[in-house]
């Protein structure tokens, strides 16, 4: 999937794409570590991230590490628990150095662990770059994993978690994954349970960066004002200085299945009592992996269904009977697997109308398709919200990295404008169609019972 | 407080500040609407800011209006249910071509309602400004505010304030308020209660429109890719074409007070029981006023305390003892009031050392002051931070609007880095020492009881 391994190794600088007045360049060191970066005129600031696509999926409690599945294994929750110690001291700096070198400068900085990767990232002024690379390579590479701060940030992680409880939206999201998408991987919450925080040792943590944190899993990705020679040599330099011997050679790692796996529903519906106003409803389906041709059909599917105030579902739900404040859908792709959904907070009163409602519209596009104007509303919301997004370099630093990890390809702006103008009523209703034959879940969390939602799926 | 008053009537038309590249410029029309804009060179994208200075604390339950107090009376969240209703049509565009103007160009747009103001905005492309400029304008002078909306409205208002009434933080952070201001206007929750929303009347609220959106209640501000003179007679244009006058001359009206309210504390403690995971812990006093020259100290006072992961709070509540996932400070300054406040969320069985903790931390600062360390990293926070934020047309066109409704004055980010400079480590002292003097007042909401915090304030 990922062009990288097919590169001849050596340094392989390749120019491949211009998105709009922006430079995207490439490198891949004989080390595996990969450099992207795309220059935009004019910028005064920019964004970086140190990405490894390892991510919740990839732990396992059970398996041991073999050929096919090469990670060590992590217990639940691991690798959102490293995202965290990373920040806490390298042998030449603390955790507080570490918050300095970012809060002295005004910089944003923090990182994200998420189902196929993790990825740590700063926007900073362009004048303080070369401080944040090297900052992140420290604590990229030569993180201690003191056992007392481990102590400490596994009652932040529980407290984080406890958070997370505490948001009804949040629960149902998670009950969503693991109805819709059964017993894979992908089903599984990120941060794990509070059960596995408190099981976690020190040792496998670190067995769990050791093994999966090496330059052939590294992407950093930058884009602002960045100067690609100057951040491949900083990168270089960085590493290098952090201890790491980028002199093996290796083939970048790619981890990822590229056929979509068969998806065993987790359960029909799926409900949490609450004592709370609202009932916080999900509704969905298997969705399309990350990289389905179909993913610009769905970009436009997932607007007219449900992507803003004059979507579908907002007009429907919230405009025409007042039922909702918040109602919309959405779609999240990954290698092997995806989920596609709809979400309404509403009085649980309403509870079992409202999902009849939502329910029905995904049939009525299923059946009906769009409309010449909702198709041509819909290109104009995206063509347009694309390049509004791009104004900031945060967006176009995830879109480098996410290109490199998850799609295995780079389409610049008007590359995906093309695309975006040759989706067709029909492959949009055909989409609809395909997903509303597949197997609904449920999730729901508060004044609600089963029984509201059990004569809506079968 | 407003300079505008003090201009002669007429088209007065102010060039008053570069900011970096940026050229500030003001317009006042005979008719008191005011126009501001700061054109950025190289933008492509514009955010446009229509704001009228009425927000919750102006409405009113029992008193007529009167001279002293010039706005009709509303019932408690009639400015919120307004904000709703401007989405919901005029004689010549409904509901769904209101949404269609911004979504067909993938415009960001939205409206906020405050306790000093209520603003509606939109970001687009710089070609599609006109019609933003043309949608909102016809959204605030003409909106019918039919009586079969209303009631679908006030569905999506009640799920709202339940959606609000489900966050613990939210519920924590609305208790807060009225317990640090006890019966100040601005102690009130923006939203209104579910019942003086299900009592509201479409008439109220109607009376509640003609009264307060009028030529010399409105702001318009906007930044990035706008010329001055076009954005003027676009709205001048765009007014007119809805049906206002604007040949009668009127003076901007300045409904604040420029002094201080005397405040009386509405309670030491109060808490709300909840079976939840976590204590959320909201400590405060009043805080200081928009105008008070103390307000850039009050920033760095910020900054040291609970303003990254360098300060104080995360430190000593989160690094050094894994208490807490998030904990931060935080400042709100309105026109004759103004709050300070501590944040943490933590488990019950911990929220009294928490509590603690977070008091010992503020008295830490009013005792002993801040080190020079601290105060240059704080200075380098806060003007890199105000560097990157204005990178976006959203931050540069707001802060024109809260300069001119809620301060009185503009200042570019070269006045801001000056005043900033000039903090010394004995205002931040002298700021603390004030704040660490006045009524400690706590709000949590969680499981927890009165008892864990009723020795910790007096």
């Amino acid at each position: 999937m990922n062009s990288a391994v097919d590169l001849p190794l050596g340094l392989a600088d390749l120019s491949f794409a211009a998105s709009g007045d922006a430079l995207v360049r490439r490198t891949v060191l004989p080390s595996g570590v990969r450099i992207l970066s795309e220059q935009v005129p004019g910028a005064r600031s920019a964004t970086l991230g140190y990405w490894v696509a390892v991510g919740s999926r990839d732990e396992t409690d059970a398996v041991p590490a073999t050929e096919a599945h090469p990670l060590i294994p992590a217990s639940f929750g691991s690798t959102h628990f490293l995202e965290h110690l990373l920040f806490k001291g390298t042998p030449t700096r603390t955790a507080l150095d570490i918050a300095i070198s970012f809060d002295s400068v005004g910089g944003e900085h923090n990182a994200m662990t998420a189902k196929e990767y993790t990825c740590y990232y700063a926007k900073v002024q362009d004048r303080d770059l070369p401080i944040a690379v090297e900052v992140i390579a420290d604590m990229l590479t030569s993180s201690v994993l003191d056992r007392s701060e481990f102590e400490n940030e596994r009652g932040v992680i529980l407290e984080e978690l406890s958070m997370a409880e505490d948001d009804p939206a949040d629960v149902a999201n998670e009950r969503f994954f693991s109805a819709v998408l059964g017993d894979h991987p992908l089903g599984r919450p990120i941060g794990g349970s509070p059960q596995t925080i408190r099981d976690a040792t020190r040792d496998a943590v670190f067995e769990h960066y050791r093994a999966n944190y090496r330059p052939q899993d590294l992407v950093i990705t930058a884009a602002g004002a960045v100067d690609h020679d100057l951040l491949v040599s900083g990168v270089v330099h960085a590493l290098e200085a952090a201890g790491w011997d980028l002199g093996v050679e290796a083939a970048p790692v790619d981890r990822r299945a590229t056929a979509p796996a068969a998806i065993d529903r987790g359960a029909a519906v799926v409900t949490v009592q609450r004592p709370i106003e609202q009932a916080n409803i999900l509704i969905g389906v298997p969705g399309i992996v990350a990289t389905d041709d179909r993913r610009t059909a769905m970009s436009v599917l997932n607007s007219v269904l449900g992507g803003g105030m004059s979507s579908r579902l907002f007009q429907e739900v919230r405009e025409k009977r007042g039922l909702a404040y918040a109602v919309y859908s959405f779609s999240g792709a990954y290698s092997d697997a995806g989920v596609f959904g709809l979400y309404a907070g509403c009085a649980p009163a309403k509870a079992t109308q409202v999902t009849e409602l939502m329910l029905g519209e995904l049939r009525r596009l299923a059946d009906g398709g769009v409309t010449p104007d909702e198709l041509r509303r819909a290109v104009g919301q995206l063509s347009g919200g694309a390049a509004l997004a791009l104004e900031d370099s945060d967006t176009r630093m995830s879109r480098l990295g996410r290109a490199e990890i998850s799609v295995g390809e780079f389409s610049d702006l008007d590359e995906s404008l093309r695309r975006l103008h040759l989706v067709t009523a029909e492959d949009v209703r055909d989409l609809a169609a395909d997903l509303a034959g597949r197997q609904v879940s449920i999730s729901a969390v508060g004044s609600v019972t089963d029984d509201m939602f059990a004569g809506l799926v079968s």
